[in-house]
């Protein structure tokens, strides 16, 4: 069964609201194994509206629209609805009694224009709203689903979990296929480096899909299979999921929904391993990602953001001759942050970065994007040499990803190299 | 003119990538006084790109198509471009020079996958991209506008920066219409309040537009007008806003695109004031958002990240006595650590943070979103206390912003009552 999502609403269409819902509403398909053909994003204008609804109609089963249903006079969706299927409004007595409670619960007066948000379409199942005034519509008819919601998230959100996805889901179950993926996470490997690490594509997959997603953090890889079982599919996953370990499996830092963050996090807490950072140009990023986590001051002791060569000299007792010598971005400097880190704060991991993150302070041997990332265990003092590019929050960014992979591979026992 | 926005991409569908691409694109269209009049996310699937395509092409004279112009095997949408316009790939040395300038750069090699973006359409007009690898193209056909970008944002925003928007607003001149639009950045009030402040709004806006867009940061307000040409727009706007001002004034910290940190650098900067930052909860937050923009070691002298209690008496010289009374998270170590942090570094201000993000860390009377922050400059040390919400990222931005409007109010001598 394919899915079209339409969502209505000008706020959309410049920009001024991000399409969350419709994020929302494809990824609780696609979980119950919906596949989503289209979203589309429209204007609150009735030529538009039909249009899409008469696309929508006609090339997919289930159609989702969300937005349009407010009691005020851009609010057309709903009388879109009962044009598109020829039908005509009648007064609900159910959804008139939740609005009256509504309004009740909150000490006012119900206005006529709510009142008139109980009239539904006739061919309609009205869907209960009990976190606001709009009821949604559940039409069933020619074999396809048409349903309407809200464009408030919680209350479309509320919808769709009581009641759109178990009622689509209860219509779809005998359909005998199931459709399952994974994500492999990974970071530190370029996605073109990536392709060619795995070799043949259609060997790997035998019939599975396979997606590259590329972001600041790294490429995530996410395989999609389908077959007659759940058992079935997950076990043609764990064969793929085998076989790209095999090719790229240092540069797998966790599955699904993992954030290199918490795969560090909960590495360190495992071992009961305090980290301390030393950071001066990310600025504070890694201290602040590494508490992002509810729960972090059981693995972080502290941080220093030693901007200033004072700061670096008085707080992580970097020898000034080595900052004059080879200046504050160097192997020299970035190895003694990190040793200075870990001994200072008593911790058992010292993390530490010097860089030029742009779009300034370049010199002719130093360029902007260069950054030296040191670490510090009780067994190991390591520093790694970094050449990022020239957007300064990028550069930040990936050095907090350099880092934090670092203290991951260390850990693991990974080798550093590329 | 008419645009449609075509997004591409399996994970938009899904919802595991959200598509801020086209809010992006959506708000800058509008900006330059160009009507959306549909956003379509659709599968990277060959029928699929090639249908939206042709509806686009037929319904709208400019088309933004983003996504898909990766290197690996599921990125079509280049093909999908020749097959559209009936055209041929043709290598272009320029978008080839880009390509190996990038790889040499990062000190890798060119692998055959990333040669073989330098083939563009040949009715193209390639985007450079010095952002990545995938050049955009541009195709300017019967009137119309065909544009393509990769879907990574950065590369995509700077496309569009560099060169889309330059080149349609060059192109549509001659409209005669001037919308104009000014936004006015409140932080510490919140919307109701502020709505309330400004009292009746068609009497303050004579038939302009006011939006009041709220964000974690802050409120922004957006007027919007329309005239016979710039400077009577403008000089609209300009009485909106000295109206506006006259009720608000102390809660507005910008205008347009300014952000709280980078008015505060300003004012640091123009001051030849240094600054230096003590956090706790905030994690290096406050430190990483200050040095963010470029110049910051102008600025900002050091941060320390105390997460330990022995970190703050260590390097912040805190009391250990206090905080074994009153705990913490608590005024009295807010204001040693401001104090401290002040004197240790040397910084003519110290701004300091102690508070519970959540979710745990509660106790009977320190709730989760209490927050603590400390300010000490040569004539004033100050602490204010804040109660926030229940989500610990939430918790740690708002305090990240009243940290900073703290600063800011004391520079300008801005009561710090709300």
């Amino acid at each position: 069964m394919n899915a079209y999502i339409i969502s209505i609403g000008d706020e959309l269409l410049i920009g001024q609201t991000i399409n969350t819902n419709a994020a929302y509403i494809g990824e609780r398909l696609s979980d119950n194994n919906i596949t989503i053909k289209k979203v589309a994003a429209i204007a609150d204008d009735e030529k538009a509206i039909l249009d899409e609804f008469k696309i929508a109609y006609e090339t997919c089963e289930i159609v989702l629209v969300s937005g349009g249903l407010g009691p005020t006079h851009d609010d057309i969706t709903r009388t879109c609805v009962v044009k598109f299927f020829e039908t005509e409004l009648i007064e609900n007595a159910e959804v008139l009694e939740n609005i009256e409670m509504l309004f009740k619960k909150r000490n006012r007066k119900v206005t006529e224009l709510n009142k008139a948000q109980a009239l539904v379409p006739k061919i309609s199942t009205p869907i209960m709203n009990p976190r606001g005034t709009a009821p949604g519509m559940w039409i069933d008819k020619d074999d396809k689903f048409f349903v309407v919601m809200p464009g408030v998230p919680y209350e479309m959100k509320g919808m769709m979990e009581d009641f759109v996805i178990p009622s689509l889901t209860e219509s779809l179950k005998n359909s005998g296929i199931v459709i399952q993926r994974r994500i492999l996470q990974t970071t530190g490997i370029p996605e073109s480096t990536l392709a060619e690490r795995l070799g043949n594509i259609d060997e790997l997959l035998q019939g599975s899909q396979l997606a590259f997603l590329p972001s600041i953090g790294g490429v995530k890889l996410r395989i999609t299979t389908q077959a007659k079982s759940e058992e079935e599919a997950n076990s043609r996953l764990t064969e793929i999921e085998q076989k790209i370990r095999a090719k790229a499996g240092r540069f797998i830092f966790g599955k699904d929904n993992d954030s290199l963050e918490t795969v560090v996090a909960k590495l360190l807490t495992e071992r009961d391993l305090k980290i301390a950072t030393a950071e001066s140009c990310t600025g504070g990023l890694i201290a602040d990602t590494l508490t992002n986590i509810s729960g972090s001051s059981n693995y972080f002791e502290r941080g220093i953001v030693s901007y200033s060569n004072a700061s670096k000299v008085e707080l992580l007792r970097v020898d000034e001759d080595a900052i004059a010598e080879h200046g504050a971005v160097s192997l020299e400097v970035a190895m003694q942050m990190a040793a200075g880190i870990k001994a200072t704060s008593g911790s058992d991991i010292g993390i530490a970065v010097t860089g030029i993150m742009g779009p300034t302070g370049a010199t002719t041997e130093k360029p902007v994007g260069l950054v030296y990332i040191g670490y510090c265990d009780d067994n190991v003092c390591t520093v790694k040499k970094f050449v990022f590019g020239n957007e300064r929050l990028l550069n930040k960014q990936r050095t907090l990803y350099a880092a934090l992979d670092m203290v991951r591979k260390q850990l693991l026992g990974i080798s550093l190299d590329a």
